[in-house]
C-alpha cells in the first residue's frame, strides 16, 4: 500500500514534489520544534491518482483516518465533538506557489451539534455561529458548486432584516437564522442537506481541493507561469487556531528582510483580534510588525528568534504567516519569500557577507531576467497615472517625448520624441535612433520595431491595435481621445502601458554604472550586481560577444563586458544615403554598371569596418556578408503599384516609379524569407561578396599599418550545403591572397538553415567557425515567419498550451535545440578546433543562455544591453548548485 | 609499389572503377580470347594521383615501359622503329561513358624516321605521311594547347597551293610539305620542336588525357549527368590497327539488337577502307552491316559469332566497334549498349524469355524514368519542324491546339486548345483541365502550372521567357513572330519545344493500355511493360497510393494501379463557384456569419467525399484538412491595390474592391508559406476543421448505409508540435462520436515541418499515421520557397555543382532524407503499428522512391500518371540484384 498521508513530523522541506511547498515547509517547521498546529499532508501522488481516475486511491481515506486519530489524541479533541470539537483547515499546496488559484476550506468539523461545543469552549457564541455560516458558504461554493450569489443574497437579506450595513453588525440570533437560510440555499442547489457528518465534510473537502488543480483559472495561471500541468497539488489538513478570540489574539505576515529593497531587518504587518483572511480582505488596518513589541513583548521576542532561526535554516529570505491565539504563538506557514529584482541582488550578497551562502549559491538566487529589469529606466511608481492604452511590452524601459510620425521628423527634432508608426522598417532606423522610444499599432514582440528597439535597448510598445494613426493628418486617435503631432506621451516598454503627458522617469543606476557614472558606485544595488557579475565572469565557460553594427555600439558593448563582436551585420551599411548606390547595383543593366556601383560602395564599407575594428581592437569581430533579400532596399511593391496606377489613371508619367516598379516586380518573391538572400545573393550577384571581403581585408590592413590588432572574421549567411560555403571561401581566399598586409582572417558560417545543422559534419570541413542563427533556425524549423505569426496566432497557441513562451523568445530546446546539438556534435567531430557560437536573439535570453551552456557552445552573442544578462546567466549555468538551494526560476 | 598499369589480359569487366569502362571491357574481350589488339590500361588511381599532385605517381612510367616492352615482344615491333614502328592509340576511358568529352591521341610513335618505316610496311606512302600530319595536329592541340585554327590555316594553304578542295586531294609530296608546315606551327606556339622521341610522345599523351578529365566541358557534362568529379579517368594504350589500308580493310559499329525498338537481330554500319573517325565524320556513307556478309563473308561470320558470344557473356545488349585490317578482324571496343526507353523494356523481357536473365534482373534493366517517357504522347519524329522557341520542359508529352489566353476561353472552346498564360494560379484550374496543354512565359519546373500539369499528366512548357503575351490584344509575340488568338501551336513538354502549327502526335500505347484500350494489347512494348510491372508488384514492399482530389482522378488512379489515395487535398473543393462561400467565411464579421458560410460549405464537401469514397471503395482515402493560406482564395493584393488606386484617382467608388482590399491587407503575410495555414488555420478559425471532419464522417456514413466499404482517414497538415495534433484530434474525436454509423476513421498527420520530424517520437503518440510532405520539408529544411528559387538561382546552383538536380525533383537524401529517417525511426519506436508514407511530389520520382524504400516507408503516394513509375521503381528497389548485372542509372 502506497503512503498517501504524511504527518507534519514525517516530512521535510525537500519533499516539495510530494508534499507541495506549503506542506513541506510546515513539516520542516514542525521538525525544527517550532509551534505549528498539528496536522498532516495528503500527497500529490494521491491527487494525480484522483485526477486520473476520478476517485481517491485505495487506502487514502483509511490513512487520513489514522492520522486524524493521532491528531485527536495529541490535542485531546475529537472531530464533531459536541462539547469541544476539533476543527480543521483543508488547504491546497502545490510544488510551486499559485496564490489564490486553488481552494481552501476552513472550520471543517462544524455541525449543528459541534457548533454548540465551539461556542462553549471559546466562550464566544457569536464567533461560533459566524464560523459555522462561513463553513456552509465556503463548502457550498467550493465543494458543491453552489453559486456564490445565492449566499450573498441571503446575507444581504439578513442585513436588511437586522437594519445593519456590515456583516459585523449581525448578532448571534441573526447568525443562527442565517445558518438556517444558508442550509436552505445549500439544499436548493444541491438537492441534499448540508452534511452533518464531520468526516464526510473532510473527505469532500479534500476531493474538492484535488479537483481545484484543474480549474480554468488554475490551468491558465500554470500556462502563464510555465508550471507543468501534471504535477498535481497536495492537501494540508491542519487543526484550526483562531486569531479572532479577543484582545490576546491576532494574526500577521512577515518577511525576514525588506522584500522590496533587501534592507536588513524584519518587515511585516500585524492585526489584532483577526483571522488571516481579514488581513487579506483589508477590513481593518494592520499595524507595523514592530508594534507587536509593545502589544505582546513575549510573543514578539519568540517570533523574532523564530524568524532568525528560519532564515539561517533556509539560508534565504523567509516569508511567514502566524497567529496568536489567546497569548499562544502559532506558525501557520513559511516559505522562501518573493522579492523585487533589486532586493534579490542585495539579499544574495548580504547572505554571502553573513557567511550563510557561497558566491556560487548567490548566483542561483538571482536571474538574468531580474538583472534585465534593473537595466531599464523606469517610471516613478508614485507619479504614474492611469494608462491610456496597453500594447505589447516589446522592449523594456520608460520613455517620454513628443509624438512624431516619421523618421525624418524624429531626426530633425531637437528634443525628446516618441516615434509613432503603424509598423517600422529598415528605413525608420535613423528615426528610431533619434527617438527616445517607439510606439506602433501593429506587430508583436518579434516585429521589426521590437527587435531593433531591443537591440538598441530602447523602450518600445508594439501592436497597440486600438491606436488609429493618421500620419498625414498628424493625429493618433484612441477611443475618441485625439493625440496630435507634438503632444507628449510616456511609454513603458516593460509593461506595455502608454500614458498621456510626461510621467517622471528614473534612469537605471546599473546602466549608469556600466556607462561609467561614478555617482552611483556607492549604491548598494550597483555593488551587489557588480560583485555577482564579477563572480559569474570568473566561473562561466561561455564567452559573451555582442551583436553590434556600428562603432558606438561596439564601444558600448565593450563597456558592458563583451569579449568581441559575434555578429556585425553589413546590411545596415547599405541604408540611408547609400541606398541610391544599392538601387544602382540592383538596377544595373550590365557588368559595368554593377561594377561601378560596387566600386562606389567599397570605400564606404571599408571606412565602416575601420571604425568597428578600432572600437574592438584586439577582440574578434565577426562580420556577416550581406544577408537580406534585395527588395528590402527598394520601395514596397504595394506603394509603387498604387503610385503608378494613380499616375496612369490621371494620364501622368510615373517616371522613375515605373522603373522601380519593374525592378521590384522582377525581384518580387512570394516568400522572401526563403528566397534569394544570404549566400545565394553572393553566388548570384558577381562581385558583391568580393567587394565586401575586399573592404574587410583592406580595413584590417589599414589597422595593422596603424600598429593595431584587428581581428576580423568573415561569416557567410544562410549556408545550407557545404558546396555554397566552398564556393565563397574559394573566391575569398583567392582575393585575400592579393591584398598586402592582411592579418589572418577566419572564414566561417551561420548555421541557420535546418539542412546546415543536419549536414554540419560536411560543412565544418570548410568552416572555421559556426554561429547559430537561431532566429532563422526557428523560423524554418517550425515553419514560422516571425513577421507574420506572432500577431496572428501565437496568442491562441499560448492559450491552447501549444507553447508557454514564443520560440522566438526562448529557444525551443526539444525541436530547434536538437538541431543545435546535432550541429555542435557533428561539427566538432569533423573539426575539433571548430569555434561554435550563437548570434540569434536567443543569445541574450536567460533560459536560452543556459541551454547553450549545456549544448557546449563556446560563446553567445547578443545586443549590447543584454550582455550583462548573458554574463550572469552563463555564470549561473556554470555555478555549483548546493542541493539545499532553491533556485530562482 | 602500387600497380598502376594493367595489361588487357590482367583486367576484367568488373574493374570499371579502376580501369574505366573501356579498359575493363577491352580486358574482358581479351580474356575471352577475342581478337583485341595488344595493349594496357593505366588506372584511375594513377589519374587521381596525377590530378592531386600535378605529376605522375612514382613508378607509373616504369610500369608503362615494362608493359610496352611486353607489347613489343608480342607484336615483334618497336616503338619508333625506323623500319617497322609500333604505333599506339592513347584513349581516355572513365567508369561512366562521357562521349566526346575527353581526349584521344592516335598514331603515337610516328617521327621523322619511323614515318618512313610505316610507309614501307604499309606500302602506302601517302597514308603514312597523312597519319604523321594527323598526329602532329592532334598532339599539338591536345597535349600542347596549340590553337586548332593554326593547323587549319596551314591545311587550307596546302589545299590552295595544290589547287584541290578536299584533304584527300593532297598527295604524298604535299603531305610531306604540310608536315613541315605543321612542325613550324607547333614550334611557333610551343617554343619547342615536335618531339621526336616516341616515348616522350607517349608520356605527354598519357598526362594530357589525365588532364582532360578536368576540362570545362568534361566538368559541365559530369554535372549534368551526375557523375562524381572525383572518379578520374583511366588511359588505354593500344596498338594501332588500320581500316584504311585498302579494299580488304574497313571499320564498323554494331549493336547486338536494334537499340531503337529492341527488335532481335544485329544492327550496325560498315565503312570500307576507313578509320573509325571517318565514320564519325561522315565523309563517306556507311553501308548496313548486313552488306559485310557479301563483302567479307569470313569476317562477317566471325563478327556474328563474336557478337552472340558477347551478348551471352554480358547478358545484355552490346554495342561494339571493330576494324578489319587487310582481312584481319580486330575488336576495338564493346560495352553494354544504350537504348531507347521502349527498347529497354522489350530487350529486358526478351532476355528473360531467352533464359539469359531473371525477372528480378530484368527490373534492373529498365527505369521509372524510361517508363515515364513511354507514358506521354509524342510528336512523330519524322514530321517535326524547327521549333519556334524552347522553354522549360515542365510536364512531358505532346499537345496541339489553338492558342487561348484565359481559362474561360479554354472551357468554352469545343476543339483542342493550348492555354497560354504569363503564369497560372488556382483559378486557371478549369481552363487547364479543358486545355490539351499549357504554355507559360514565367516560372520553372515547380511553378503552379508545372506542378498542376504534371498532376494531370498534361503537357506543359513553362518559363518560355521570350514570349511576350498580350492577353488583351490576343497576341503572343516571339522574336517578331506574332501568334494570334486561335492560331495553332504544338508544344512538347518532354523537350520544352514549341512549334508553330500542328505537328502530328502519337498517343502513348502504354497509357492506352492502362486506360483499357484492347487495340494495343498485342503491342510488344505494352506486353513487356505489363510483364515487368506485374513482377514489380509481386516483389515490392512499398505500397503505391495516389494523390487525387476528385472522383475521376481516383478512378484513373485505380486503373493505373493505386492501392488507395494517399493525399486528397480539400482546398480544390473551395474553388470555382464555391469561392464566394470562402470569401464569406474569410470576411465573416461574427460567429453567425462564419457559421452560415461553413454550413453552406458542408453539403458540398460531403458530396465531394461521397464521390471519392465511392471511386475508392474498399481502399484507404487519406483526406487532408484545409492547408493553404487564406489569401489564396482572394484576389491578389497587387491587383486590388491597382484597381482601388485607379478608381480613387478617377473619383470613382471602388466598391467591393475596397472591402476585399481591406481583408487582403488584414490577412496579408510577408511569407505566407510560413504563416497562417494548415493546422494553424484549424486552430484559429472556429468550426473550420469541424465542418470538414463532419463532412468526411457523414459521407462515410452515407456510403456505409449504401452497403459499401468506405475507408476515409483524416490527415492534419503542417503539424510542428504534438500539442497541435492533440487539439485537433480531441475536437475531431468528440465530433465523430456524435455522428451515427461512421466506420473507424484513423487520424494522422503530415510530417512536413522540420520540427515535426525532430519530435516525431512525441507526435506519434497522437498520430495513427505519418505522411511525409517532402515538398514543404524541402522548402523549410533548405529554406527554399519553391515559388521563388527555381527560376531565380537554381540554374546558377546547378552550374556551380551545389546540386546536380533540384531537391524538389529528387529528394535530398543527405539533408531532408535525414529528417525522414529520424521521423520513421523515432515514430515507429513510439508506436510500432504506425503507418508511414509520403505524399509529396517526390513520391513519384524514381530515385526518391528507391530512397523511401530504403528508409522503410510503407507506401508512396503520387499523381495518377506517376503510379506505374512508382510501382516499377518500388519493384526495382526490392528486386534481387545479381552482382554481374550492370544497373541502369
Amino acid at each position: 500500500m502506497s503512503k498517501f498521508v504524511y504527518d507534519f513530523i514525517e516530512g521535510n522541506k525537500d519533499l516539495k514534489d510530494l508534499l507541495g511547498g506549503k506542506g513541506a515547509n510546515l513539516a520542516e517547521m514542525t521538525r525544527l520544534g517550532l509551534p505549528v498546529p498539528p496536522g498532516f499532508t495528503i500527497t500529490t501522488d494521491a491527487c494525480r491518482a484522483y485526477l486520473a481516475t476520478g476517485t481517491a486511491p485505495a487506502g487514502m481515506f483509511a490513512q487520513v483516518e489514522e492520522h486524524l486519530r493521532e491528531m485527536e489524541a495529541q490535542l485531546d479533541k475529537r472531530l464533531g465533538d459536541p462539547r469541544d470539537p476539533l476543527l480543521l483547515s483543508v488547504r491546497s499546496g502545490g510544488k510551486f506557489s499559485m496564490p489564490g488559484m486553488m481552494e481552501t476550506i476552513l472550520d471543517v468539523g462544524l455541525t449543528d451539534t459541534s457548533v454548540v461545543g465551539l461556542a462553549a469552549q471559546s466562550g464566544d457564541e457569536r464567533f461560533a455561529w459566524d464560523s459555522y455560516r462561513r463553513l456552509i458558504q465556503m463548502f457550498g461554493k467550493t465543494v458543491c458548486d453552489v453559486p456564490g450569489e445565492a449566499f450573498e443574497h441571503a446575507l444581504d437579506a439578513a442585513k436588511v432584516a437586522a437594519g445593519v450595513a456590515a456583516d459585523t453588525g449581525l448578532g448571534t440570533a441573526e447568525l443562527q437564522h442565517l445558518v438556517e437560510e444558508y442550509k436552505k440555499v445549500f439544499h436548493a442547489h444541491t438537492g441534499r442537506d448540508f452534511p452533518q457528518a464531520p468526516h464526510e465534510q473532510l473527505y469532500l473537502a479534500i476531493e474538492s481541493v484535488f479537483r481545484s488543480w484543474n480549474s480554468e483559472r488554475a490551468m491558465l495561471y500554470r500556462r502563464q507561469e510555465r508550471i507543468p500541468h501534471e504535477l498535481g497539488t497536495a492537501v494540508n489538513v491542519m487543526a484550526m487556531v483562531f486569531g479572532n478570540l479577543g484582545a490576546g489574539s491576532g494574526t500577521g505576515v512577515a518577511f525576514t528582510r525588506d522584500p522590496a529593497t533587501g534592507q536588513r531587518g524584519v518587515y511585516g504587518d500585524y492585526l489584532e483580534n483577526a483571522q488571516g483572511e481579514d488581513v487579506v480582505a483589508g477590513i481593518r488596518n494592520a499595524v507595523p510588525l514592530q508594534d507587536l513589541q509593545d502589544i505582546d513583548p513575549a510573543n514578539f521576542a519568540e517570533l523574532m528568534s523564530t524568524m532568525d532561526r528560519l532564515e539561517h535554516h533556509y539560508r534565504d529570505l523567509c516569508d511567514i504567516e502566524f497567529t496568536i491565539e489567546r497569548g499562544k504563538l502559532w506558525m501557520l506557514q513559511t516559505r522562501v519569500g518573493k522579492r523585487t529584482a533589486a532586493a534579490a541582488f542585495v539579499i544574495a550578497t548580504q547572505l554571502v557577507d553573513e557567511g550563510i551562502i557561497t558566491l556560487d549559491e548567490a548566483l542561483h538566487r538571482v536571474t538574468g531576467a531580474q538583472l534585465g529589469q534593473l537595466m531599464f529606466p523606469a517610471f516613478d511608481p508614485a507619479a504614474t497615472p492611469q494608462p491610456l492604452i496597453t500594447g505589447v511590452a516589446a522592449s523594456p524601459g520608460a520613455a517620454v517625448g513628443r509624438v512624431v510620425f516619421d523618421s525624418a521628423q524624429a531626426v530633425a527634432a531637437d528634443d525628446h520624441v516618441i516615434l509613432v508608426r503603424r509598423e517600422t522598417n529598415p528605413d525608420d532606423l535613423p528615426g528610431m535612433i533619434a527617438a527616445q522610444g517607439i510606439l506602433t499599432s501593429h506587430g508583436g514582440k518579434t516585429s521589426h520595431a521590437a527587435v531593433v528597439a531591443r537591440g538598441m535597448g530602447k523602450p518600445c510598445v508594439c501592436g497597440a491595435d486600438t491606436l488609429d494613426i493618421d500620419a498625414r493628418a498628424g493625429t493618433v486617435t484612441v477611443d475618441g481621445t485625439v493625440i496630435r503631432d507634438g503632444d507628449v506621451v510616456s511609454i513603458d516598454g516593460t509593461t506595455g502601458r502608454v500614458y498621456l503627458g510626461a510621467v517622471p522617469v528614473r534612469p537605471s543606476p546599473v546602466v549608469r554604472h556600466f556607462e561609467g557614472d561614478p555617482q552611483v558606485s556607492g549604491d548598494a544595488l550597483v555593488a551587489a550586481v557588480d560583485r555577482l557579475l564579477a563572480h559569474a565572469d570568473g566561473i562561466r565557460r561561455l564567452g559573451v560577444h555582442a551583436n553590434a553594427d556600428t562603432a558606438p555600439d561596439a564601444e558600448r558593448a565593450r563597456r558592458f563586458g563583451a569579449a568581441g563582436i559575434g555578429l556585425c551585420r553589413t546590411e545596415h551599411m547599405f541604408l540611408g544615403d547609400r541606398r541610391e548606390l544599392v538601387e544602382r547595383l540592383i538596377l544595373a543593366a550590365d557588368d559595368a554598371e554593377r561594377t561601378a556601383a560596387l566600386d562606389a560602395l567599397l570605400p564606404l564599407q571599408r571606412a565602416d569596418f575601420v571604425e568597428i575594428l578600432e572600437a574592438m581592437d584586439g577582440l574578434p569581430v565577426t562580420i556577416r556578408l550581406l544577408d537580406p533579400p534585395l527588395h528590402e532596399f527598394l520601395p514596397a511593391l504595394e506603394d509603387l503599384t498604387a503610385r503608378v496606377a494613380r499616375a496612369e489613371a490621371l494620364g501622368d508619367d510615373p517616371g522613375r516609379d515605373r522603373l522601380l516598379l519593374d525592378a521590384v516586380r522582377r525581384i518580387h518573391e512570394s516568400n522572401p524569407m526563403l528566397g534569394l538572400r544570404g549566400v545565394r545573393l553572393g553566388l548570384v550577384i558577381p562581385g558583391l561578396f568580393a567587394m565586401q571581403v575586399r573592404a574587410i581585408a583592406e580595413a584590417a590592413a589599414i589597422r595593422v599599418r596603424a600598429g593595431a590588432d584587428p581581428r576580423p572574421e568573415i561569416m557567410v549567411p544562410l549556408v545550407g550545403a557545404v558546396q555554397e560555403l566552398e564556393a565563397v571561401r574559394h573566391e575569398a581566399e583567392a582575393l585575400l591572397a592579393t591584398i598586402d598586409g592582411v592579418p589572418p582572417i577566419r572564414i566561417g558560417t551561420m548555421i541557420e538553415v535546418p539542412r546546415a545543422a543536419l549536414t554540419a559534419g560536411e560543412i565544418a570541413q570548410s568552416a572555421e567557425f559556426f554561429s547559430f542563427g537561431t532566429n532563422d533556425l526557428t523560423q524554418m524549423g517550425w515553419g514560422f515567419s516571425r513577421d507574420d505569426v506572432e500577431g496572428s496566432f501565437f496568442g491562441r497557441y499560448r492559450e491552447l498550451g501549444i507553447f508557454a513562451v514564443s520560440p522566438f523568445e526562448t529557444i525551443d530546446a526539444k525541436g530547434i535545440g536538437r538541431l543545435v546539438r546535432i550541429a555542435v556534435e557533428e561539427g566538432r567531430a569533423a573539426r575539433p578546433e571548430l569555434t561554435v557560437g550563437v548570434c540569434g536573439e536567443h543569445g541574450g535570453d536567460p533560459e536560452s543562455v543556459r541551454f547553450f551552456h549545456t549544448a557546449g557552445l563556446d560563446y553567445v552573442s547578443c545586443s549590447p544591453y543584454r550582455i550583462p544578462i548573458a554574463r550572469l546567466e552563463a555564470g549561473r549555468a556554470a555555478a555549483h548548485r548546493t542541493a539545499a538551494t532553491s533556485d530562482s526560476r
